[in-house]
């Protein structure tokens, strides 16, 4: 049995000096609430409070980081469980599914996933033991053990995260009836919702033309015009904002916005719902949509976010089989210098608005986001995402964001992440990574030390707080 | 008070080997004189040799790292001082703008800015306190008794900054009475002017047809022929040699070049000066006059320097109110393997000739500048550019430029700033972190320490000297 | 004189711990075989074991690395005895040549050459002083001294290098004679060849035409239809899988892939073989022979290897007087995720197939090849490539590809190399820059120090071994 420790100077360099200076700035950081303005947990977990079924269902089935490892070694999604799109049979022996995982586990070596897995084993379930085929079962044991107990459930794991607010993601075809539940429940953790208009606003997403149908059921507006579609949008944007929205989020594969006319609008608005567009029109439409949901911003408050540049479904045998978001999905390059200049144009210094760009293709840091952050008024950079969510993926991204932007362009840690558990870890990792930064910039006598404790502060709860115009604690933060 | 001191040891890694390292290798470079062959200070300071007016107009009016980051954040350009085109009021009082800047002082965390100021302030201006909104009339008035004084006259200055050289930037319509006024008057600093024919050979500059008349008229040449126009450009080339020109400039916003015949270039210029091009004539022009600038370079030897990549005044409000160079520009993904071939193909071996290319897209240092450098005789890499002109810009342009190109097919360090003031600390940031990237290599053993010796004096005048053809130094180098 | 010698250290960061990891890692893998699976080094020279010529010829000549950076500063490619098509005179004296290089030793600082050359001279030959215009005649006679001896035959080389296995690179017009005559011979050193059908494929290719008429010669099939001239691909390749081939390899200027219906390509290879084809018809014939590559690698079992992205023969002058190879390819931007979706649609899942990405632009492997790699059971990471097979392009690379990919979809190094004398070396360094991120990993508590062993060794030789199918070692790996 090889034991499983956490060394609390885990991710900071040896160097005596800089390891000295991260300890302390990292003491100031370590303990402050969690703030997760996005994310995508799910939301009948906190309006339910209901025990989570088994570890593997937990912590491997969501997590598309592991089985996209699993699956690119030859692993076949079904041994892992992932539900088939046509029922045929998967795993469903959640403790079949976890050894399978153990005996992969040095394929995840370097990874982020090792880093946020040992930390969910070892600080939220009290796993003392290192993961392996001869460990597996154990450790399989005492989860599942720990998941049947009270302390486990979802509010509870929830209040022990210090988690001051968490956002989820809805779609307006949702109706909230979790949110609403959570709010009626009396509970006092801080669950919001978030406005991700993509299945009614992206004329590729399948079913498109049926949801701006739903859509207009939902708001009670007739939906076969342009304008009763932006209305309905309205009315969907308020009924978020009354379950604590703060911001809208738009998953577009570019950063494309336009800036038609109304005609213009009305005319495209036509073809796309017609189901006969030409690719250039939808793409056309995505980009008005993103101008629209900026003038709506104005008037509603809601800080947009954008995140392009994912080549979604890029197996089809995986799509067909298994459907969206599982692990297929393929950064691009992407533009945002012209791609963004019609909104820009438009509303680029309208200080009503908030636009948090977001990327996957991280030669755009020093060469578009970080310009562009550093000179329009309402541009922030959100954080590394995804794939870049990762110690070396954030160190590559401060040092040029910072230069040209500052760290006060940025919008501070989001998680993004489905998966419960491992929220801790993953801000731990981004407050170890920015006290890294700031270490050297200290030891290399380019900040003071009390300017990179309150940064420290800033980029660890401050900053989002501020992008996000979240709402006062409901409780004393810690 | 906090107060404001520079670290002997500022921008090297704490690694006692490694610093003792750079510790030496900086000892034989901090005290080398300034070569400053690019460049934008008016040359009309050192012509008149007047007193600076104020603090703010000094540091802050012209020095668009510093407005553009408190305009990201709210503040109107306006409240700063930027003259508005249509002479709407602006603040004028240099106090009231000096304590707006300490307000936001913190915003620069981080930036190069925030280095560049401590040296101007502490080593230019003797200030001893940080900047903060509680010192910053103390520190108004100190550096406003300072320029008051004769020691802090431009003449003076540039002689305690020891420059050795400083080139200025000029147009063809410039008719260079400052350059002829320094070097009528006596005094021995030496101050060149620098070639940069963008306004008369962009048709996309704001005027440029009648710009196209002017510079005939300034020539005595008729420039309403190919021929005519290009003879102007002759001239004019000759004009800036007498005024010490050793170089051009050109600012294009790619590095598209073009070879075509007369009869083509004949045709295009037509096109291009009757107002009703294309956007592809144009950008065709703009290729055809590099090639025909490196042609005159063969007979006249300018050395050419390349700054593309700028997607110049993005913000069309800014633009309107405020004019160009206003800190609105963004870099864009940048090409030049093909777009170059034009060029080299007809004068890429000719040695003759040197082209200095630039970037504002760091992917391109690995994958396209290094290799070009590394093969053709007649290129050289110019310095990190720009947003890229900072400690970690210097960083990431070191190891790949090297490994692929080596040291001397670099052209040195240029610091292509308007604020006089900062150039000691801008040489004094690259050659700090030249020995920091050197000391590694000693530290790794991949070079002796008496290599790295002397290719630190190479990084820090030898090759700007040789790459930029400069004169003998006139006083003698400390 | 100033001695050379090899710190034992050398590429180890000077931080102790770190440092110390270092030693503890390398001293797994320092003596561990060298397992080659990709290069050009000469068959000929295994198959007739003869003595080397003399150092230029051996060391300067085939070096396009070399002779690139002094063509760079201004030395012409024949004072460096590189053989001119039209056989106009060059340089034939070695000595001569010798002392040019030596004279323009500073060139090299910082590049990896200036490693290899180091190396090869201490390790190999047993030079114990430093290059220099002084000391260049007697480094000279050394070597001509030893390579005049039997131990510095090819054959007694590649024993002393411990050379588990070394493929070369052979095209399907090469009819394999040194292969057989290696085999033939009873000795035991593993070379195989590799299928590289670029002259036979590429419609670009010099001779194409001719080429597809002598490739049906000597496959004994027609090669004037879509049929036979697959057929005539798959005779060779089992011909190349007799003389120990496990891969192919294409060098095409992208990464496009195809996948057309049978009549499609019938009509485009009618096209292509008329010589009539346009660039984009060229292009697509060269995108369906990778997928056609890969229907046979189901077959025969041949792993792929994708080398796209090098702008060939940039310089037309240096092509027409010296042909191709000689220091004039440059990288572009290359795109994957569109281009490879054809092939991946097709057999991205089928695990007959391996595919071994290599790139020459750096931001793919973050933003593309990782992602990829880290989905696609099929898919594995080639090593840094041609320029970036250096300690900061290993560096710039492991970070991004692990995070995202792991170290088990890499597979392993390769060197790629002409210069047999600098394989050695070649490994060595690599070892030793995957032993620094491992290092860096361990020190930062990312990973035990007995799992960094592990991988030390699987990035040293496993990985190559299983990713490309090796047969086992010969002779017992010391």
């Amino acid at each position: 049995m090889k034991p499983l420790t956490l060394n609390p100077d885990r991710l900071f360099p040896s160097d005596p000096d800089v390891r000295a200076l991260c300890r302390r700035l990292y003491a100031e950081v370590k303990d402050l609430p969690i703030v997760s303005p996005h994310g995508h947990t799910d939301p009948s977990w906190f309006a339910d409070n209901e025990a989570f079924a088994d570890p593997a269902s937990l912590l491997i089935i969501p997590d598309h980081y592991v089985y996209r490892m699993l699956y690119s070694q030859g692993v076949p999604l079904e041994s892992l469980g992932i539900p088939r799109l046509d029922g045929e049979p998967v795993e469903r022996d959640g403790r079949v599914i976890w050894r399978l995982f153990a005996q992969h586990w040095h394929l995840f070596r370097g990874t982020p996933t090792r880093m946020w897995y040992e930390h969910v084993l070892h600080d939220v379930f009290g796993v003392g033991e290192q993961l392996s085929p001869a460990s597996a079962d154990r450790i399989y044991d005492q989860i599942a053990h720990r998941l049947a107990q009270p302390e486990f459930r979802p509010r509870a794991m929830f209040e022990r995260f210090n988690i001051e607010l968490l956002a989820t993601t809805e779609s307006p075809l949702d109706r909230l009836e979790h949110h609403q539940k959570i709010r009626e429940s009396g509970w006092t953790g801080n669950v919001i919702t978030t406005f991700r208009p993509d299945p009614v606003v992206d004329p590729d997403w399948p079913g498109f033309e049926e949801n701006v149908q739903r859509l207009g059921a939902i708001a009670g507006e007739r939906t076969n015009t342009w304008a009763g579609y932006l209305q309905a949008l309205r009315v969907r944007r308020a009924d978020f904002a009354k379950m604590g929205a703060t911001a809208t989020d738009h998953g577009h594969p570019s950063a494309t916005t336009c800036d038609l006319s109304p005609a213009e609008c009305e005319r495209l608005f036509s073809t796309v719902v017609s189901g006969k567009s030409t690719a250039q029109e939808r793409e056309q439409f995505r980009g008005q949509i993103l101008t629209e949901m900026a003038r709506m911003s104005l008037d509603d408050g809601l800080v947009m976010q954008l995140h392009p540049g994912s080549c979604r479904n890029h197996n089809p045998g995986i799509h067909a089989a298994f459907g969206r978001d599982k692990g297929a999905d393929i950064p691009t390059a992407t533009e945002y210098v012209r791609a963004l200049k019609p909104l820009l144009d438009r509303f680029g210094t309208d200080r009503r608005l908030t636009l948090i760009l977001f990327t996957l293709d991280e030669t755009t840091y020093s060469r578009e986001l970080a310009p562009l952050a550093g000179h329009y008024p309402i541009l922030k950079l959100g954080p590394p995402w995804w794939f870049f969510d990762a110690p070396e993926g954030m160190r590559f991204f401060r040092a040029p964001a910072t230069e040209t932007a500052g760290f006060y362009n940025t919008a501070g840690f989001n998680d993004d992440t489905r998966a419960f558990c491992s929220i801790p870890v993953r801000h731990d990792v981004a407050r170890r990574m920015d006290c890294v930064f700031l270490a050297r910039l200290v030891a290399e006598h380019r900040l003071d030390e009390d300017e990179a404790r309150e940064t420290a502060i800033d980029l660890a709860v401050r900053l989002a707080r501020k992008a996000y115009k979240l709402p006062e604690p409901k409780r004393s933060a810690r």
